[in-house]
């Protein structure tokens, strides 16, 4: 609110996914809105597993887009070490169905170790070859402000690091810790008003998949991440080749190499081959997770969705510091939640 | 859906509260899309407290109006006879902020004692007057096909119900229950093609206030009500005048007082004047809870908000059966979140 001048807004909608399983605190939207002293605003608490964060922005975007308020705030908020690790991982697992999948005692890197598998099988991908993505998300971290993990690796260091679930290692997984963002939305004409350096959210989709694995054809890719990426490439009517800045959803790092595939920036089974010669680092072809990513940015749950959205618009507006992709003006967000049962696809541009 | 005619919608929105405390599950909003057998489409959980219902169709609305969704589903669910009923009291302090009201030990009931000790003290209300309120739910409630309590009781009965938090006894208190609604929405065009009875959402309004009672001045009005309401009035260009039939949202039986004079059906401390005489009964001058309401008709608090809509819809297409208020054009829905913090109002009228 200091960034956008205001002190006033009149909606506030929070993405959060374990409130109620790990602090059992709910009713997020009114306590945000008091904590800045707000009363008699639009409030909710939106929950879509790891996709909270997009879902609540593409709310918020309705709400305005239909009028219903005048300046949102969309914030993404997730407190994850008040317990311990186990019971982090449960609750996660809220994500899928308890009744069947998550009753089988499987945890999330173990329904993502079975797509690594799948993947690495079916178009022939050795570790070493998706080992190159968290290298790369490390590396954007060092110059990141709030990087939760600000080291570099290699990828020996990444192939060496312990074995989670088969074939996935630790230094593929996103961390688990505490985080929070927040976006301010408003009509064109409003942002123009507030700001001197607006961003225009060009499209806002979401996209939902069956809940689980089993009941899919093809673990190799999303559909969810297909659907919404057609979705708001056809409302902002630009194709994956007219994005400058991605963010990526790789909570492990598998994701990342099939989003590259699943978003439209390289076909399906060679995700891998854009790791090579720096094509998605900050200069090359793709610039993806140029603040380090859920890898090494860091994977606070609901927060997530929207830092995304406040990193591409940083890029957007030339704020991005020492990783600023030179004249970046149209940027794509992915979020997912769940096994890709729900992904949103946002498309920031600069207003000139 | 089958009512619609419909077989394929395009967004989802889930209401519920205690998913994730209780049944350490989420991601509802694809959970529910794919038992209908959806992909490809948005969803959401929305959550505030015991208007998730209500924030759900909020939120709904605003996805048809902002025409990001052509055909709506929003439903409200909850599941509150999976754990014992401490759990349950627990979880539903979730409302509350866990560091320093739920802390204290009060449950929800407490805190409505406090308001109601303080109401009964301002105006010189006796016990006997409010115990009024859930005589008619209950009696509303003998004709409605899905009510819980589904018997009548006198206002002996009432006052000679346990104590559950001086003065509220245990007649005047909601019960614990399961339950699922839904209804769905489209374009003023698009509900016009799928039904030949229409109902048109006139207004949709939410307001929070302080998350706290001991954070407001007055423990006697709910401004979120009166803030909600005049927004809702506003925009459907109606006033309390014009409404013909009414659901408050009466987890106690005092709210259910108070919501009649919040919402401005009469003057601030005289809500009990129109327990007399069958003014809120059908036939009356506002007919309140025709389907026996969260009294009687029961509160699986995120379902209520939606059910709310439901028989209000029922109501305004003269479906109500034996309880139907004659030639009713507009009504209104008030669904409360925690203590007041989070309040919706919806208006609904006949499309003709």
């Amino acid at each position: 609110m200091s960034d956008a001048g205001l002190n006033r807004i009149d909606g506030v909608y929070v993405g959060n996914m374990l409130s109620g399983c790990l602090q059992r605190q709910e009713n997020l939207g009114t306590m945000m809105a008091n904590a800045i002293g707000l009363t008699g605003v639009s409030v909710a608490k939106v929950e879509s597993a790891c996709a909270s964060g997009g879902v609540a922005l593409h709310v918020g975007v309705n709400a305005i887009a239909s009028g219903a308020n005048d300046l949102v705030m969309v914030a993404g908020v997730e407190k994850m070490t008040s317990q311990p690790n186990p019971n982090v991982t449960a609750g996660l697992m809220g994500a899928e169905d308890q009744m069947t999948v998550a009753g089988s005692g499987i945890s999330f890197v173990g329904l993502n170790a079975m797509i690594a598998q799948a993947y690495m099988d079916k178009f022939s991908v050795p570790p070493e070859k998706i080992a190159r993505f968290p290298v790369v998300c490390h590396k954007h971290a060092l110059n990141s402000p709030h990087a939760q993990f600000k080291k570099s690796v290699t990828v020996d260091d990444v192939l060496n690091s312990p074995m989670v679930a088969d074939p996935i290692r630790l230094y593929e997984c996103s961390g688990i810790g505490d985080g929070a963002a927040a976006v301010i939305l408003a009509s064109e004409e409003k942002a123009r008003e507030i700001t001197d350096s607006p961003i225009l959210v060009a499209a806002s989709a979401v996209a939902n998949d069956t809940q689980s694995l089993h009941q899919r054809s093809d673990m190799t890719t999303f559909d969810a991440s297909v659907t919404s990426s057609r979705k708001a490439y056809e409302r902002a009517k630009v194709s994956a080749e007219d994005i400058d800045v991605l963010e990526v959803h790789d909570a492990f790092s598998i994701l990342g190499v099939m989003a590259l595939e699943d978003l439209g920036f390289v076909e399906k089974g060679k995700g891998t081959t854009l790791l090579e010669d720096g094509q998605i680092e900050v200069g090359g072809m793709i610039p993806t997770n140029t603040f380090g990513g859920l890898k090494a940015r860091g994977h606070p749950v609901g927060a997530t969705g929207v830092y995304q959205i406040v990193e591409v618009a940083k890029q957007l507006r030339g704020e991005a510091g020492r990783n600023q992709v030179a004249g970046a003006e149209t940027g794509y967000a992915q979020n997912i939640g769940g096994i890709g049962s729900t992904i949103t696809g946002h498309i920031l541009a600069r207003m000139d």
